[in-house]
C-alpha cells in the first residue's frame, strides 16, 4: 500500500483527524478505523471544545498540524443523516484556509457545498469525497482475470467484513506475502487510500466496480476485498451479489455477529442460518469462479464472555471443518494458515 | 393506466413518435414498443427524408402534429451508444419551438444538453428522460405490503420480460381484472407513462426503487412488474436480485429465448438451465415473500419453426407442470388461467 491518496491525487497522509463536536463513539467510527489500521498516517486529532470522545491521539490545531507536517484533514465523524452542520462546514473551510486538503467519509459531499468548493479553489487545495464513486466505471464483463482474491461476505451488514479483510492483509504481509486490502466502503477507502464506494455506484455498474477495485495481478499476491451487506439483507442484497460476481473470489470468509437478533434495521427479518448463508454465497460465486472455496468463519464475539466465545468458535469451526476465529480477540492466523495451505502451488 | 405522463407532469399523449434518420428496425425498438402497446396514444410518426424504416403510422410534420392534437414528441430511436447527433438535437429543439413537450428513452439525456434545456425553458415546454431515475428513492424496507404482484424473470437479458408483463396486463384487463404493468426500463416507462429505470438508480436503492414502482394496493388487482437482466448474468445480476427482493412477488414467470447460445454479450457464459434458473429465482424471492409461486414459462420462439415451437412449449410445460407459451405467437391465456386459479380466494 502506498502512503498516498487516490493515485495521482494531491491529498494523502499525514492526516489530522477531525472529530468536531462528536458526542459518542459510534459517530467517529470512520476516524477510529483510520487511527486503528493506519496509526502511522495519523499525526493528531482536531476536536472542538464540546467534543465528548477521543481517539487517544495528540490534540492539534489546524495551523499547528500543518507546521507539524500534516497534509490533509480527514472528516471521519458522522452526524445523524451524514449531513454537515454549519460548524463543520466552517471548520472544513478553516482547514482549507490553513493549507490542508480535506477528505470526507460523510454522505453529504464536500464537492456539493458551494462555500467549501470556493474555499478549496481559492486556496488551491483538493477535496475528496470517499462516498462519491469516480466517473467512468465500466459494466462488468465476467471475464476471468489473473490474481488471487478473497472476499469477506456476511450474514448481515456491520458484522466485521472490513475488519476481517484488513486483518488478513496484515497477517499475510507479516508472513512476507504480497497482499492488498481492496476497499468498497468509505472507511475502508480512507484506510486504503483508494477504492470505490460500491453502494454508491449506479446499479448497472456494481460488478464492473468490483472488477475495477481488484484488477488482474500477476505477482502471486492476494487481494483482500471488503464485502458489503448480505445476500440475505432485503435492502442491500443486490449490492452484495454484484460485488460477489465482480470479485470473482477464489476464497470466501463468512463474517457473523452471533448475538444479532435480526437483520440490521429490519426486525421482521431473522439472521440467516450460517451454513445456508455460506452455501448461498458459494453457489452465487461459482457463476464467475467455479473453483471458489470457503476458507474460514469470522465471528464478532465482542458481546460474549471469553469462554463462550471460544466454545462457539470451536463449535462453528467443527461444523464447517474450517478455522473459526474472532479477528479482534483471537487474530486470524488459523485462517491465514488454512488459506495458504488451500492455495499452495 | 392513465393516459398521462408521470403523475402531475405536463407531458403525455397524444404522441408523435420521432424516428429521425433511423436506418434499421433495431434502432426504433422503443418507438415500436410504444406504437404496439399503446396505438391509441400515437398520433403519427416524424421521419427525416433518409429514414429507412416505418412504424406504419401516419407521417406528420411537427407543427401539423400539434395542430392535430399531439402534446409530446417521443424520441424512441437509438443511435449507436445512445447519443444524440446534431441533427437529432436540432429536431428536439424544433419540436419544443413548435410547442411540443419532448421525452426521450436515450442514454444521452435531454436535460444534459444545454441547448435543448434552453429551448424548453424559453418555450415553456417540459423535457423528460425515461432513463433518469427520479430523485428521492428510499432504501428498501422489505416490509410486507398489500396487493398481488407478478414479476417476469429471465435466463438472460432481452428474452421477453417486458413483452410478457404487458401481455399479462392486457389479458387480465380483458377479463375484467384490475391489472397494471409496472415499468423498470425506458421502453416500458414510455409505454406505461411512469416507472423507474431500475438499472440507473444508485446501487443502495435498487430494492427501494422496486418497492416504489409497485406500491401497496388494496383493490384485488395485480401489478405486473417488468423484470430486468438475470440472476445468472455476471454484469447485471445485482439489479435482478434487488428488483426481485423489492418486488416481493407472489408469482413468477420465467422468460427464455431457446436458441440463445450464451449470455448476451458474454461468449464465455452459457445460458443457465431453465429449472436451475427458476429454482434460484424462487429461492431468492422467498426472502421477502415466502409464499411466492411459479405460474408459467414464456418462450420467445421467433427463431423456431412453428411446429418446433409448439413441441418445445409442450415439453417445457410438462417438465415444470406449468403453462408454457410464446406470448407473441401463442398469447398468454393459459398463463392467465393458471395465475387466477392459483390465487383464487
Amino acid at each position: 500500500m502506498s502512503a498516498q491518496g487516490e493515485e495521482g491525487a494531491p491529498w494523502g497522509p499525514p492526516y489530522v483527524l477531525y472529530l468536531g463536536s462528536a458526542a459518542d463513539d459510534l459517530s467517529i467510527k470512520t476516524a477510529r478505523g483510520l487511527a486503528y489500521w493506519r496509526p502511522q498516517w495519523c499525526l493528531g486529532q482536531y476536536r472542538r471544545e464540546d467534543c465528548a470522545v477521543t481517539l487517544g491521539l495528540r490534540d492539534v490545531g489546524l495551523a499547528q498540524s500543518l507546521a507539524d507536517g500534516a497534509r490533509t484533514m480527514v472528516i471521519g465523524v458522522a452526524n445523524a443523516g451524514g449531513v454537515m452542520g454549519p460548524e463543520m462546514i466552517a471548520d472544513a473551510i478553516a482547514a482549507l484556509e490553513a493549507g490542508l486538503h480535506v477528505v470526507s467519509g460523510l454522505h453529504h459531499r464536500l464537492n456539493d457545498d458551494p462555500d467549501i468548493v470556493a474555499a478549496a479553489r481559492s486556496h488551491g487545495r483538493t477535496l475528496f469525497d470517499a462516498r462519491a464513486p469516480r466517473p467512468g466505471i465500466p459494466v462488468g464483463t465476467g471475464k476471468p482475470r489473473a490474481g488471487r482474491r478473497l472476499l469477506t461476505v456476511g450474514t448481515d451488514c456491520s458484522v466485521g467484513k472490513m475488519y476481517t479483510a484488513l486483518a488478513l492483509e496484515r497477517s499475510l504481509r507479516r508472513r512476507g506475502h504480497r497482499a492488498d486490502f481492496r476497499a468498497t466502503g468509505q472507511t475502508g477507502i480512507l484506510v486504503a487510500g483508494s477504492g470505490i464506494p460500491i453502494d454508491a455506484v449506479v446499479a448497472d455498474f456494481i460488478s464492473g466496480a468490483a472488477e475495477a477495485i481488484s484488477p488482474a495481478r500477476n505477482d502471486d499476491g492476494w487481494d483482500l476485498i471488503e464485502g458489503q451487506g448480505s445476500l440475505f439483507h432485503p435492502s442491500f442484497a443486490g449490492v452484495s451479489l454484484g460485488l460477489l460476481h465482480g470479485s470473482q473470489p477464489d476464497a470466501l470468509v463468512l463474517c457473523h455477529e452471533p448475538t444479532r437478533r435480526h437483520m440490521r434495521g429490519l426486525p421482521g427479518y431473522p439472521i440467516p442460518d450460517l451454513m445456508a448463508c455460506m452455501e448461498a454465497n458459494l453457489a452465487a460465486a461459482r457463476l464467475t469462479n467455479p473453483a471458489v472455496k470457503p476458507v474460514g468463519i469470522a465471528l464478532n464475539t465482542s458481546s460474549l464472555p471469553v469462554d463462550e466465545a471460544h466454545a462457539l468458535c470451536e463449535r462453528v469451526g467443527a461444523l464447517f471443518g474450517l478455522p473459526c476465529q474472532d479477528p479482534v480477540s483471537m487474530g486470524v492466523e488459523a485462517m491465514t494458515d488454512h488459506l495458504l495451505a488451500s492455495f499452495a502451488k
